[in-house]
């Protein structure tokens, strides 16, 4: 399926000189959004391991994250903004362009030696995904891919990701 | 299922008097995860008619909304915080305590005739869900039913949805 039709490029969001890809067409649309889980989920059973966990942050790593994990039939793990989840967590920053982001997961949420996916909607410079591979393996849990719908390769975020089994649905 | 085995429950946060039901533990636990998303999907296929779309408010919307879109082959829309979605979108306000919350969705995201249904992790007192009601019914959509993991029956929330089909999967 060509899911480029369904992502609309939004120039000058949400700052001048991003173009930000939107989503919610291929979200709204049922053939597309179930043949793009599908396409994780295939990508998943094609590693060859249980996996026991996909991570996902928020928000926007819910909406490919969620369904995904109930389709490998996995647990789901929320990666959230500081001040979301009510118990002990683990955290974890990166650098903004201005400033600093912090992560945080339930410090109970992986056990050690469990399999862990990753999954977000987009892969830009890599600051979201590498934060949150080191709360998984802070917990002791083992990265065991990371997976996207959308790459920006010019972005090169994949070079933070040398020693990951990685994977994109769709490359700009 | 007993799903409330997998409910943590927080005093005191976000903040004092409020008991916060943590959905966290169900997420992760595989097993609980798949049975709370196929109780929703067999509530919606005793709907008897076809669901279009399932509509959910970010962020905790997303984890049980998204999987049951999935799984009843529904397209997805988020309903979003202000300054989140890119294109032009339908906004409505309700009340807090102290101030006011918005919704957003796209202006294009819901077609006239659709059936809708939204799912939230929680029905306390409505405000979230009511308002988004207002969006889909403001771009004509049909409303055929709206389902909740966990309602708060003290907060008689379920007032405010009377002329509603209204489910949810775990009372307090």
């Amino acid at each position: 399926m060509d899911f480029k039709k369904y992502i609309e490029d939004i120039k000058d969001f949400p700052e001048e000189g991003i173009i930000f890809r939107d989503v919610t067409p291929l979200l709204k649309d049922k053939e597309a959004y179930k043949e793009s889980i599908d396409t994780f989920a295939k990508w998943i059973d094609g590693l060859g391991v249980q996996v026991d966990v996909v991570a996902g942050p928020e928000a926007r790593g819910f909406l490919f994250g969620c369904p995904v994990a109930y389709k490998v039939n996995a647990g789901f793990v929320p990666v959230r903004k500081p001040g979301k989840l009510p118990r002990e967590t683990v955290s974890a920053s990166y650098d903004l362009e201005y400033g600093k982001n912090e992560v945080h997961i339930h410090a109970d949420s992986i056990k050690p030696g469990e399999n862990v996916v990753i999954i977000d909607d987009l892969l830009a410079t890599g600051g979201t995904v590498e934060a949150t591979i080191q709360l998984v393996e802070q917990l002791g849990g083992k990265v065991v891919g990371i997976a996207f719908l959308i790459e920006l390769e010019a972005l090169k975020g994949r070079e933070k990701l040398k020693d990951y089994n990685v994977y994109s649905v769709l490359t700009y």
